[in-house]
């Protein structure tokens, strides 16, 4: 498919088109690429840049996943589409276990998405062979791994279904959520809700992570100060702000309030 | 695929299905799924329910599609898969030209989707065989009929791409657009934006045709007090405001806030 140069929105076409090719591979199922335009449409909202609120809640989530004693993330289709590599790194900094869950599993499909994260480097991916189920779930989606979701403390879940985050906080673990959607029962329920766009809130989540490894008195200041209702309402603050520019016909481009990069605005 | 009826968001999931056998079909194309989620990220910012201002642009509509000397309807693979009869019973009503035109064109889709439409009643549908070109547009998006979209004084767009839009309104068209992204530059550049979901924009623009057709003073005096940049600012407005309804607490459903049913609410 040829996307001409002239279209304003090319380089989100691009990206876009980068979804369709995990879906022609067989990693990516059609109502992952829906999912996926409902999270444009959120990133639209939010002028396409990470909000405050997002960075402290990745760097709130950054503590837990240090701090935890068996760390998992959570990984589908889409997430695998889009960021593995930043997946793979993160779980290789924490250290974390990486589990292979799929709203709409198939045992083809995940084996398709153990060989993408394998490729980028990850180790003992699970999901091939769950042993377990999450209390509270229906149908296949409840398969799990003891060593993985199962038996995780912290759990990091980008791009989750709400059923499953819910019945994850039901059964008492701490679920970091990535969803750029804060209405979400996703965003909701989770313990961490982190709302921005799945490669930048890893990317982020890395980088955090970096910086606070050796550091645990900052850590535990950071996890006290935490404030996930607190973060929730600043992220509906800022939106509230952005649709107000965005009435007054700045555009939804956004270009001339962005900030000059979005990695650099991570502090 | 089995979607467990206990999910809660089981009618929407279902609604998504349908645009998954399109595809399947080969009427839909991957980027029109995701096309699809960004329209439901907003959907669910809107309530899931038609606004005032969205009815008042539906029934200006309605009476610039009246009086209109070649009004003609453009059809796509997403709005032949959702609102394949309401089109046709639009065209049929007032009556108006239908023309398909694919951002993604192939012959073998525009035949699908033509034959879909046929199926369900449309005679005479245009775009197989272009002898025209919209100026302004590269590609192959740019084809188009005498009879059709190109010879159209109004030409309703449901779903239309940002790009073709501007071109239409260049060309002095009355551009009707149904989009339910305000922002888009679709609903920034047609002459009446209607920021609705498609098959209730459709439904309640075939109701005002029915009700308005043998009331010309009427549909003049619509005409005359229809305030594109008014209508605009109030859709705003009422975003502004679900948002804050929403930050407050009383959940993305909106069930309670929700009028008796979508139609109803026209008047």
């Amino acid at each position: 498919m040829m996307i001409p140069r002239s279209h304003p929105r090319y380089k989100s076409l691009v990206r876009r088109e980068r979804l369709v090719q995990a879906w022609k591979a067989g990693i990516v199922v059609p109502e992952g690429l829906i999912a996926h335009g409902r999270g444009e449409a959120w990133d639209y909202l939010f002028g396409e840049e990470t909000s405050e609120p997002a960075l402290v809640a990745e760097k709130a989530a950054a503590a837990y996943l240090l701090t935890a004693k068996r760390p998992v993330i959570s990984v589908n289709g889409n997430v695998a589409a889009l960021a593995s590599r930043e997946v793979v790194r993160l779980a290789r900094i924490i250290p974390a276990r990486i589990e292979v869950n799929l709203f709409h599993r198939s045992e083809t499909r995940v084996r398709r998405i153990t060989r993408e994260l394998e490729r980028v480097g990850a180790r003992e991916v699970l999901g091939l062979r769950p042993n377990a189920r999450i209390p509270g779930i229906e149908s296949r989606r409840a398969l799990s791994h003891r060593d993985g979701v199962f038996g995780a403390d912290v759990v990091l879940v980008p791009l989750e279904d709400g059923d499953r985050a819910e019945a994850l906080v039901r059964v008492r673990k701490t679920v970091i959520s990535i969803d750029l959607n804060p209405l979400s029962r996703t965003s909701q329920s989770a313990t961490v809700p982190i709302v921005d766009e799945l490669t930048w809130a890893v990317l982020n989540a890395c980088k955090f992570v970096d910086e606070l490894k050796s550091d645990e008195t900052e850590i535990l200041r950071i996890r006290r100060a935490y404030n996930r209702n607190g973060n929730l309402g600043a992220v509906y603050s800022f939106l509230g702000w952005r649709l107000g520019h965005l009435r007054r016909g700045h555009g939804p481009g956004g270009k001339s309030s962005r900030r000059k990069g979005r990695r650099s605005s991570a502090r």
